[in-house]
């Protein structure tokens, strides 16, 4: 958690600019012998890959990754494995006119006033590209969870665009895959198309989402009180992600809302030794330790900044402008943040069983 | 950002139980040559401190805070500084039937399947006794921030408890320290009270609120992206709170809601070579940098689960109980949160003021 | 290992200056369930402790250590474990000639130049008092390693000061408890007696030593290349003691004369699955990580600079001063760094178990 | 400092195999704005380059270094920094014999024996080809040196090989580049490349060395103590590069044979503001913090474990072998270690000239 790096244990860093010619990400702390190649990680990069359809920015990228360290005959050997991806479509003429002037609502402003440069093709290192290099490490972070937790599953959907959230009534996990949404309620994913085609191609502007990720058979026992809870981790993992406002763990802001006796976790029993909760507004973690309920997380995405609408902006020089952001913009970026709040999910997992099988041996207290 | 501690240059940890001698925190990386006496903190954790009126626990702690290294002859000398609040009132015997056995939506029992034994008295380490130690600490971030940048204010007040909002139209600033609630709507305060006097005297129950913080004054510049952002280590101190459930900057959740052309915070001029915004949904952070506006923080506190009503639980062995937690709680804790969150703002701002100093030696890219 | 913070997993940072009211250390990270209390720790405290004899600083300090957090009911509850000793015996008055002034090879004018200020008292936070922070957190690690890895033993000795080196033919481990100054030959410690004599009560001088500390029983695996090998954290540890000049692994500054052949540790067997070497020219370290083998460490201590004899030095107004050290200083600082050398092995040890339990499980590769 | 990371603030991490596709080092935490382009980094990496004649492994490698990110038109932009160099030459057919033995004294037993499997080509992540990683960081570093300290020179030479050490009568800067072995004493060159013919063409053997690096021109106030003591680091620095087995700051082991007396560097007047003192014993720090004095660390080398000379060793079934290592490898790898301990210097250098500006804002305390 320091500059360009995430995690205690199992860390990675990434590195890389939209327009640059490539992206990575450094994946170090990795257990040894776990099976891994680029073929186990190339479909969540595939996943998260821009011009997949009319939802997206039609920038396109073959996203495909090589591993060039850390791993021999078809297992990682414990050393620091580096993932690269070729960035192929760039086309730096489409940013020319934002070269100097500063798009509302986006990191140009505060790259410049901080850095006092910045590489302005595509958004440099401040474009939602960097998010491949996330969902390549996630990857890695899935192959480590499934030789140590194997029971644990990661579903990522999206419940909310603009106005308009799914009714959980309609919950179907298997229709996730089939729309362009990642949406798990058919009929609020036709609604979110035609609001999506109308912004795009009339409205000229875009829309922000609400995405939840479910981490289910998550073992007991991760995460280190106090600054380095379960939940601390996780919200700073979905924060760092572009464009995210807000996050919330089970109830999140609407346990402002609740009173205690409606709010508790009534514990009805023990199975296998663990227990065995009524309902999970917790959302998995209490005290900053999962429980061995679902971990629910909730990220919220701002409408895309770069839109072809008019705003009122600046250039460099101080003069005013009217900026109209041409480019390849996706003008519901929350799509796309699906697949990427999957991949901090296991990032921030396999992190965390590492961090507890080094201070505690993975034991866990006994009930019963 | 490991186990207790937490900040990258300006790093502080902290230690001890709701029950056993003492608690505190060791600040390190504090820059030398700063003011700093008991004097300049004592103040903060007098308004954290519980047994002021009949809205919190009536536990009595003297919160006196020593300094017993770091600061010779008034000043600090740039070594760690370690701060130590004596704990007074403890009375254990309170605790007894909470032994063995789990409060519901309560760290206890993820405590005991994490390590395999706690400290139950009093919730020992996930006591919410902990935040003095934050308190504390933050009293000398604000020291810091006097130094080095004395332009900035940090202030903390609740916008909701339970169903009730406040009247953004009836804000008062200087109402804030004047009610029980740190609540800057007089009518809502109000309100509060009753409601709080039902739920704690005849409904045996406690509720959940939401606090903003909002840092005015703060130089555009500070946050390192991307796993250091100001919003990601933001969202990791407050999610760090106890009972804390979601964090939002600026329009948090609601940006899901808005689309690209109403959430541009339209740059409309310069003053004194600083961007000057339309508006601030963004909450005073682009790409998790500072630009200068007022950072804009929220965030919920789940209701106290040690409430009189029975709820439903097991013992360690694993056998059935209806809890009834006695002892001195606060019924709505989001009260006492509001110190606490201003202390997490002072601490984050004051460590990221260091780290940008070190990186870029605190110039600001020019406009204009 | 940032600050006053030293370890990746199991974690230490000491607080506290000489002349303060008390100094102590955090340790964070400790696995839950040790077995700890003051009795566990004094004993090692005890062996650093001032005024024991007449080889050493006449500063009476009880150096009683008390546990402030992380234990209940005699076991370690995982959570950060805070060891307070209080200052009893500062006698400030001693030390005001130096106020002023810089003693010639001392930190006084270091931390001058860096922090602009300093706690001159009896040499504020540069003082060796510190390291009673470091043997008390030692004892810490040592309850840990006895735990996990109970085959460890550490053994510190001093093998020379000034000119004067032990005889290897002479070495007993027996003898080191019975002489005043850690020595394994008995005959040395004689000529060392005198010589120190000689130094402290007619040359008003004070001499360097060299430390050796070796541990074994340490499992092979422990390292993490190649930025956390064991090898560089111990020489970071060890360089990290007062007044600590170069530290050498195995044959350390010899292995620059030895040839590839001699200096090879041939393998000529396997034990239990484990390798079996010829000789130890390695110092139980191969490619920073442990072989099974004993690991030995040595380090030089400088003389110590507050001297009775007058050097050249300035004030801090520039002027010049032939200074004399008065006060009560140690002749051979280096006999007392013997157990902060242990301290700190331990210390490095439990850490890089914890850390290797984290990455690899603490599994083993095979052979045969 | 965790796993492959080096560094607090200006940080680097170092990925890659020796007959992995390549290797390299990311770099994070740069200062934005300084100059730099391949030109900058790869004079550095040329001095290190296998092949360049006799005295070396004749492995032949480009090392020509690639930017990937982190610099957009001419400077860096405060971004991650990744540093990319390919393997051209790997020849894997000629480590066939030594897959699945361990050469005595090489790290080969060791990974073995944590990780349960390692590449063993070319000694896959424990080769000293990750040495070029750290020369292309520390390309960096003196960049970043050359904007906010342009003062400081990094200087690094042989003083011994074997037996034979430096007439430091002889000492002549200018010489240092002019033979094989970066060493300042002309004769003792000549002495060495006999010696070293000898045991490469007749011996079949290897040498050790030591290797002394001075910086000069350092600013006081680096360093912070007490576990990120300049010296400390530097140690762990120097103590990380391969083979090395001991480090010395100024009189380092012989620190041991002085008195306080004789080791007193006395402060003889003020130049600047600036202390001036007598001598150097201390090799430019006091208390962790430079001095303004030129900081001297040595550190020795063991002499290459791959030789021609058959070793007694086993295999990873545990049977015996008289191993001998065919190959390209260094007769006295500590030569080439020299390029490799400047690059080391002038990263701890950067990073604490960062750190120190972060704390303390680079001011430093006057004399007069």
């Amino acid at each position: 958690m320091s500059f360009n790096t995430f995690g205690h244990l199992f860390r990675f860093t990434t590195w890389g600019e939209s327009h640059g010619p490539a992206i990575g990400a450094t994946v170090d702390g990795c257990p040894p012998g776990i099976v891994l190649s680029e073929a186990d990680i190339q479909p969540w990069l595939d996943r998260r890959r821009p011009g997949q359809n009319r939802m997206m920015t039609q920038r396109q990228e073959a996203d495909a990754v090589r591993i060039l360290s850390g791993v021999f005959e078809g297992r990682t050997t414990g050393t620091p494995i580096q993932l690269l991806i070729e960035n192929t479509d760039q086309r730096s003429k489409d940013y020319g006119e934002i070269a100097h002037a500063f798009r509302p609502g986006h990191a140009d402003i505060a790259y410049h006033l901080k850095y006092g440069l910045r590489d302005h093709r595509g958004g440099g290192r401040s474009s939602a590209r960097e998010t491949a290099s996330r969902v390549a490490a996630g990857g890695v972070a899935r192959q480590v969870l499934a030789a140590l937790a194997p029971e644990v599953r990661i579903t990522g959907y999206m419940v909310r665009m603009g106005e308009q959230e799914i009714d959980r009534n309609r919950f179907d996990p298997d229709e996730i895959a089939r729309n362009d949404f990642w949406c798990p309620d058919a009929e609020t994913a036709v609604q979110w198309a035609d609001t999506l085609d109308f912004l795009r191609t009339k409205d000229h502007n875009s829309v922000g989402a609400v995405i939840e990720v479910v981490a289910s058979g998550v073992p007991a026992g991760l995460g280190a009180p106090l600054y380095s809870k379960l939940d601390s981790d996780l919200a700073a993992a979905m924060m760092s992600i572009n464009a995210v406002k807000g996050v919330e763990i089970g109830e999140g802001m609407a346990a402002a809302t609740l009173t205690g006796r409606d709010n508790a976790d009534e514990i009805v029993g023990v199975r296998d030794g663990q227990p065995v909760f009524a309902t999970n507004h917790a959302g998995g973690i209490l005290g900053g330790i999962s429980t061995g309920q679902d971990i629910v997380v909730r990220f919220a995405v701002k409408p895309t900044s770069s839109i072809l609408s008019p705003r009122r902006s600046i250039r460099e020089d101080g003069s005013a402008i009217d900026l109209v952001t041409k480019g390849r913009h996706d003008p519901c970026v929350g799509i796309r943040a699906v697949p990427v709040g999957e991949a901090m999910m296991a990032l921030v997992l396999a992190d965390h069983l590492l961090l507890d099988r080094g201070q505690t041996g993975g034991r866990r207290g006994q009930i019963g």
